[in-house]
């Protein structure tokens, strides 16, 4: 039960409606009895200072950030974990001693997941990112960290895709390959370099549900398609992929992953993965029943 | 489950450790299947104003206000209702469309309970009030609407005292006499007038537990004695009262039925008497086991 010592955490962010991390976050904290309670505070963009100002005056340990905060946030951190700063935006902010402290486990959850799924020399193939926001960018970077060899990214806006690609290549030259959006030629000429397709944008998840990033006939059976969207775990993309006979990953892992480092870097204690990936199992196999 | 679209309800103060609104608040809203949730928010003086600043940027429908910023929130709300400005004391807010709205319930509750429980004379007769702070003045003004005859009143702070004696007086002319702290035959006299006996301070809970505001070689065996602290039930005061064997109320009742009256106010929905009533006396019969 909560009472006046529960540290809050917060999930901030707009809309929320179809976020799993409370169920997720408290029910780690329920079987580890610790005193946290999770929950989401809609949050639109004019209102972050405010709520912001109100977290620094209450019994919060923390937050997670997600669209259309996590680069905005920064601008209010007091400091910045060099992962974080590197990507350039933050999905976990830890307060302490009054400080908030910015981290992004966006990315290595996606690792976290990708290594215990995919064959171990797909690491160090070619990838083709969809997508060039703050998911992206943390896996990207955190790809780019782990050996990729190639990392090609494509984005309805250009300049985001260019601009990423510009930071990856600074940090590790040549890594990073910019796909115009309009150029389908280009377009599936870099696909077919690739071993791994993912999906790190929104669409297949509400309010995008049922649309996939990808035309069905770009696939081939030999990709490995993982997709960031895990409500729902399956998605058109996903669906598409393994009608051809793709190996496929959803983002159920990912989540599980992220949020478990976020609860090791709220509270210390070691990431609770199994906890969380039975409740968040639990929740989506009830959905599709 | 909390989720995007719960309303939250705060519960302002400090300290917090021993309050028991959450869990009364919680049970009614479970029960009767509203999505709001109560928890506390322990603010320490100078933090009121930034916690604020969060409340109105959050899911908030409302809050409860307690120790030590029942006065101060006044310069913070948007509209008074009537009976909270005479008072001069505000233990709920709610929030409508934005705009913080105070209420006091605590008289009403007092009232209440006290026409529940005492013989119907009771109400108009005298009454030695002890203490002049927030609690105080929200039930002397109710008691003074209802029609008592006289109301002496003493505080340990003789100014406190005798503001609330001259508002009382501004409303009603002659109905409060201030008893000075020091003066024992004073002391002695008014309270031989009274039939009613009422502790408003928070002498005799936490961090004065065990301790009585009234000597017991004052108390007599028909004085009707109350007390407003509901935790622990049975204060040093109701204690002596009751081995002189007078008539005693303790604030349960009081707790219940303000807490019922805001939770209307917050939801629109009828006042859980019964459920708050259930839940407190369980958390209270455990906790004397």
């Amino acid at each position: 039960m909560i009472n006046a010592a529960t540290k809050l955490i917060g999930l901030l962010g707009y809309p929320l409606n179809y976020t799993l991390s409370p169920r997720m976050q408290n029910a780690a904290f329920a079987r580890l009895k610790l005193d946290y309670f999770f929950f989401p505070i809609e949050v639109k963009e004019n209102k972050l200072a405010g709520v912001l100002t109100g977290i620094r005056n209450m019994n919060f340990a923390g937050f997670n950030v997600t669209k259309p905060h996590k680069v905005r946030i920064l601008e209010h951190l007091d400091e910045l974990d060099p992962l974080a700063e590197k990507i350039g935006s933050v999905n976990t902010v830890v307060i302490d001693d009054g400080r908030l402290i910015g981290y992004n486990t966006d990315g290595i959850g996606f690792i976290r997941a990708l290594l215990e799924k995919s064959p171990p020399q797909l690491g160090s193939s070619d990838f083709f990112i969809m997508g060039a926001g703050g998911a992206s960018r943390a896996l990207c970077h955190v790809l780019a960290g782990q050996g990729v060899r190639r990392l090609y990214i494509v984005d309805k806006h250009n300049e985001a895709s260019m601009s990423l690609t510009g930071a990856l290549n600074e940090s590790s030259a040549g890594i990073a390959i910019y796909v115009a959006y309009e150029d389908a030629v280009s377009f599936a000429r870099c696909l077919s370099q690739c071993a791994v397709l993912v999906n790190a944008t929104g669409i297949g998840m509400e309010p995008h549900l049922g649309d996939s990033p990808m035309d069905a006939r770009f696939l081939r059976k030999d990709l490995f398609v993982c997709d960031i969207v895990y409500n729902p775990p399956k998605t058109k993309l996903l669906c598409d992929a393994q009608a051809l006979g793709c190996a496929t990953m959803n983002g159920v892992r990912m989540a599980v992953h992220q949020g478990a480092r976020a609860f090791a870097l709220w509270t210390g204690a070691p990431e609770p993965v199994d906890i969380m990936n039975d409740t968040i199992n639990e929740i989506l196999s009830i959905k599709l029943q």
